[in-house]
């Protein structure tokens, strides 16, 4: 076995030689989904944490990082976000944070797993309090064939709020399923995507990323690394495409004047996100 | 107890309800040395790990983060950075970021236990491959007393590279000693500390170093956050203080054209580090 003693809910990372554990108090809930295991604790210093598979999916402490990166930036990137698209996303926390901004219109949250959402409803309320949002859509399915299904030019905004690219989300790290969301995508349309470590994954999953991106017809392609503590090395990113517009370029008086509340975001953190680290630069550039 | 099984080093950090584990081969050394326990442990992906007391101090794989951050920045935005008094440091790992920069004429390690610089020397010998250089020169002592005995305005630069501030380095979070800094800075001069974590510690310890360095006489202080995948959290910062120069300009061109090789710092990330989020410009603005 490969756990601390009782007490400690530990995550172990075989292929990357790392461990993660938190304290825990208990387990708060267990059930076998259609599609993976789910389970909750209640840790001592983080809050409630939601496991997926027995992979550590959010915590109440730092959900933040991760939820405010997946959208303030690329919705402050858009000139102006009217439709918006998650696919997963199912604790709804990035469906609040789309939901900050006065200018979304419609939101849909495409999660293939109802029970996430349900269960995150339960012991993750602060992440679905704009659930009942008159802008807010839901449905439960499959998103590589929702996407492959939804009027083309009609969306503004894509994000892809999955798990790891193995498993049920494997088909979100696709090269047909990005033609599927160029497709999709107004004129100055961005999509968005949660790309794992900067540190281990760069030369592998965010490359792939930046390539199929490209591919798909992607004009410009770039990766947000951002901390992310209850992930491997602490240290995550995601990867924004733009059909037409500059990613460099932002509203940054509308970031810097922003009529809601963030902890972490704010326009001189956009700015800093867009950064590439040096080893980045140079695995990723053309 | 609260380790792994066997083949995995387990760092607790009880405070803070966490864990961190790396997957080992084995023990290279361990020693008690007349302040502290010093084990070398050979992992399987993140290269040889020093261990200090039971705290994680580095890895060969990722130390280049902090080593970096922790140099350059201060480095250019100071303008003519000649002298460099290193307190702590004894891995030779910040020495030989400093070094990289020509400009500077002498650099100084001030080390409490001569016994990590020389494991280090064994076990890290790419961080020490600049110990030869002429302009380098150790002292194996008390820091503390050093920088009271050390000539007034004689120095450019103060990097406190020491562990956490409980023990041996509690003297190196302190009022006075900013103040003897302070005394030892020429103009112009910039002291930077390494400065915790931003989620765990920013209402806690960098508040307090933002405080007493501001009461030392620092006239500008920043605290600047970078990835350090096997501290807590795996989000680590530095803070600057500056004796009369503003911290947000700096040596631009100088980073960008920097004659050496880095692998996280550039132009970019320099002032991407100066980025406050959001909770810390809430808890650190005057």
């Amino acid at each position: 076995m490969t756990t601390l003693n009782d007490g400690w809910f530990t995550e172990v990372f075989q292929n990357e030689g790392t461990a993660f554990s938190l304290k825990v108090r208990g387990k708060l809930h267990e059930e076998q989904s259609e599609f993976q295991k789910l389970e909750i604790y209640d840790t001592e210093t983080f809050g409630n944490l939601m496991v997926l598979d027995g992979c550590v999916m959010l915590t109440a402490r730092d959900n933040f990082l991760y939820h405010e990166m997946m959208t303030h930036p690329a919705l402050f990137t858009h000139k102006n976000p009217r439709k918006v698209v998650i696919i997963g996303g199912g604790d709804c926390g990035t469906l609040k944070e789309v939901l900050k901004h006065p200018d979304v219109e419609e939101a849909w949250q495409v999660e293939i797993d109802e029970r996430v959402t349900r269960v995150s409803e339960q012991y993750f309320p602060e992440l679905c309090e704009s659930n009942g949002d008159p802008r807010a859509n839901f449905f439960f399915g499959d998103g590589v064939q929702w996407m492959r299904d939804i009027e083309p030019n009609s969306v503004d905004l894509i994000i892809i709020d999955s798990t790891d690219p193995v498993g049920p989300a494997e088909g979100l790290f696709a090269l047909d399923f990005y033609r599927d969301c160029m497709l999709a995508l107004r004129d100055g349309g961005i999509v968005v995507q949660q790309s794992e470590s900067p540190l281990l994954h760069t030369e592998t999953i965010i490359r792939g990323i930046h390539k199929d991106m490209k591919t798909a017809g992607l004009a410009h392609v770039v990766t947000l690394p951002f901390p992310q503590p209850v992930y491997p090395t602490g240290w995550w990113s995601c990867t924004m495409g733009s059909k037409t517009n500059p990613l460099h370029y932002f509203r940054e008086a509308d970031a810097a004047e922003r009529p809601f509340v963030t902890r972490y975001y704010n326009e001189a953190t956009h700015h800093a996100a867009l950064a590439q680290p040096q080893f980045m630069r140079d695995a990723l550039e053309d």
